[in-house]
């Protein structure tokens, strides 16, 4: 099996990018009932390449422009293997010490490594977590923050009156999602107006609330975002955590895709401002060679998150739980069990060093900053949004279908996976630069392609003389 | 790293099953910072044994006993191998199209398996996804059930009046969590009483629902569990169901460690009256050999699941989605990526085959079978519940005090791992058999050191002559 993993990786740009199957093409090659009897191993694999692999979209492969990245490494699949081998389960400090004290110390590097604001270390009032995926953190930090608006007691008694949540049109929507799980309600975000670089807002932000206040609701809590999903904009940290502070509202930060980025010392100024966060996420799943899943969540305020998640039944009490020494992760988020997440990150981290993460991130910065120079240099595209990162959106001057009909054909032909989202309801590509095998030949290779199809399309639509 | 989990996996039983060490300890053995520069492999691997091996608590030991088990097996440690090498991110039915047909079919194979009714088959208006854990599941049951009892409006404005939930006093504490996340409220759940096998009483259950409706709140879910997780009793599910059914209430049933056991036909008459519920999960990561993270939920209305949590953000829009042709599994639960974990159990359903998963699972009820009549010979001991499946809940005739202390004893001297629970303020030593690598001789020692550690307790408590 790691002999065909290593063979996969070696290979896997010449997988057609996004699988080519139709609703159904796999789910027919499957037996609709489970064998009795055990069947041999070589039986069993030999089925992966047959019935797996045509439905594969590979996320691996250095042509996978698509959503944003899930990039991995070798370390981390080992690490990941390890996991699995061990096969423990850390939801409690005894329930496996190793799970919980390796988790703790690796979250206070990353805080070092993105040069984070002391107050979210383990050794302060502070701490970090894994998280499955950054909607499970935006889930949290609104609970933690429903939770100090009515003075820890929804929880006990049910949420009896108009909370509000403040957030930007751009923003992910697992805030919306957060919401209808925690009972807000999805009527009670609201929706913030962004600049003309699609970053919130602030003076709309504070109108927001004020409104809100003389409506007599209780507004909570802010979600701000370091790289939206849409077109990666920056909302500005340091005069939305003025008005959080001031308004006495609980400030989460979102930085999902982007905060590998702070890994680099020349990108933190995008995050000024961020030492008025209450809580703020990252996945290293993303953009950090780790693989999915692995969100990093910080909190300023670790018992605030505790009392908020946490039930004590009687089957789990425990020596050192009941002295209160240790860290019990289970009270950090939604489920009880947990991996042992901590060791792919602590074998990434070691295996390429502060360096060598920063050195592979600026490659790609370097990457993209290239494909938006060609974008800008050819009359017949145009870019849609700043770039402050690893994501370029831009779109031919052109109709939205002729657009979606350029992706449409790229994505078919196997060469290039790339997707789209609407900016001032225009049909915007996004080329967003982050697979682990990424390289320079790659990125070229993609915005051939792409004029390519461009030319193809001009012709097709132009009239015959 | 394959090679040293094969050795691991040989000779785990060798290790002192719960960790030694002490708050701190496996910390202090970190370095503080984070290396600037990678470093070789060799390096990172030569830590394995002295930093992190003495804070493993052994969960794959065959003398482990404690909690539930969360075994695993070779083909499960090789699917998530596979699953973490390919890295494909299942969210969407586009991102990976084999990621939810594989799992949509072998969902349907788990019912045939188990015999659950055809209303939770995806060829019907059910199916089943892969939670993490059962806490999920349980959380989005409720969800469901929250939204049908506001006509799908609590997601839309926040939660304005007093709804009530249902379950035993012995319910898994996660139901407890799921009403604090969804806004429910810790006070509105109902932990209803139980008969003298710990088992929901229906009469005690209707009568709740009642008083409730007179006072004027709105009922809307019943949790009932097979296998709790103090005691494993099973909650009687025809008479729950009917009521459920009578008052309109939503039916979740629990049975994340029971669950498994269901695949041999002699244990289903304990899961009489599962045609009534809405949504029921178990865990193949407790006892059916796939390691942790798996819980199945299957569903009776999968639309009214999708309405209570789906989100359609432009960037996500595709063309298999827009049609309605597809299932998107993010849907499905709080996260929004996920892994490709239906690989595992297709190894390992296809490598025991129906027939070597019960043959499996009925020698661990064999062995069950026997430490119970060994508690029952040994006039010192007594049985403390009934013991339906693979659970022993037994105490010294003794003091609280004494068996706590015959607990720490037998857990402090590495050679077995027991927990305990209280069972009408009695603390109960729990001895669960689920291990994968567990054998009658584990079991024989692990009587033969109770014993001998009772025999010791004796001894030292007796009075000098």
């Amino acid at each position: 099996m790691i002999d065909r993993i290593a063979r996969y990786m070696e290979s896997v740009e010449q997988y057609p990018v996004r699988s080519q199957v139709t609703p159904g093409d796999i789910i027919a090659r499957l037996p609709e009932h489970p064998p009795a009897q055990g069947q041999p191993w070589d039986a069993i694999t030999a089925d992966i390449d047959p019935i797996i692999m045509p439905g594969i979209t590979h996320w691996q492969s250095p042509n996978f422009f698509a959503y944003f990245s899930a990039n991995t490494s070798s370390p981390s699949i080992l690490g990941e293997l390890l996991s699995a081998g061990l096969g423990v389960q850390g939801m409690l400090w005894a329930t496996s010490p190793a799970c919980t004290e390796l988790e703790t110390r690796i979250l206070d590097w990353l805080i070092e490594m993105l040069d984070l604001s002391d107050h979210f270390k383990s050794t302060t009032d502070g701490g970090g977590v894994i998280q499955d995926t950054a909607s499970s953190a935006t889930l949290v930090a609104m609970l933690i923050a429903r939770e100090r608006a009515t003075h820890w007691k929804s929880n006990r008694i049910g949420i009896d009156r108009t909370f509000t949540a403040y957030t930007s049109t751009q923003a992910h929507s697992s805030v919306e999602k957060a919401a209808m799980v925690a009972g807000i309600g999805r009527d009670n975000i609201r929706f913030i107006d962004v600049d003309e670089r699609f970053a919130m807002k602030p003076d709309a932000l504070s109108q927001a609330i004020k409104h809100d206040r003389l409506a007599d609701r209780t507004p909570f809590f802010i979600c701000a975002t370091l790289g939206t999903t849409s077109s990666h904009a920056m909302d500005p940290l340091r005069p939305i955590g003025e008005i959080a502070q001031r308004e006495g509202l609980f400030l989460h930060v979102d930085a999902a895709e982007a905060g590998s980025a702070l890994i680099c010392p020349e990108f933190r100024h995008l995050a000024a401002g961020l030492e008025y966060a209450d809580s703020f996420c990252f996945n290293p799943h993303k953009h950090m060679l780790t693989n999915f899943d692995c969100d990093v969540h910080f909190v300023r305020d670790r018992a605030a998150l505790i009392r908020t998640l946490s039930v004590m039944p009687e089957y789990l009490k425990n020596e050192q739980t009941l002295k209160g020494s240790v860290f019990d992760y289970r009270d950090w988020h939604i489920p009880l069990g947990r991996r042992f997440r901590a060791l792919k990150l602590w074998f990434v981290i070691r295996h390429y060093g502060v360096e060598g993460l920063q050195t592979y991130i600026r490659e790609h910065m370097r990457l993209a900053q290239q494909f938006e120079s060609w974008v800008n240099d050819d009359g017949r595209f145009e870019l849609c949004a700043p770039r402050p990162l690893n994501l370029i959106c831009f779109r031919l001057k052109a109709s939205n279908e002729a657009n979606e009909q350029l992706m449409d054909c790229l994505n078919a032909s196997g060469d290039l996976f790339l997707t789209h989202t609407k900016l001032h309801d225009r049909f915007v590509l996004r080329m967003a630069i982050g697979a682990t095998a990424t390289q320079e030949r790659h990125v070229t290779r993609a915005w051939q392609r792409i004029t390519d199809e461009a030319d193809r399309l001009e012709h097709r639509h132009r009239p015959t003389e």
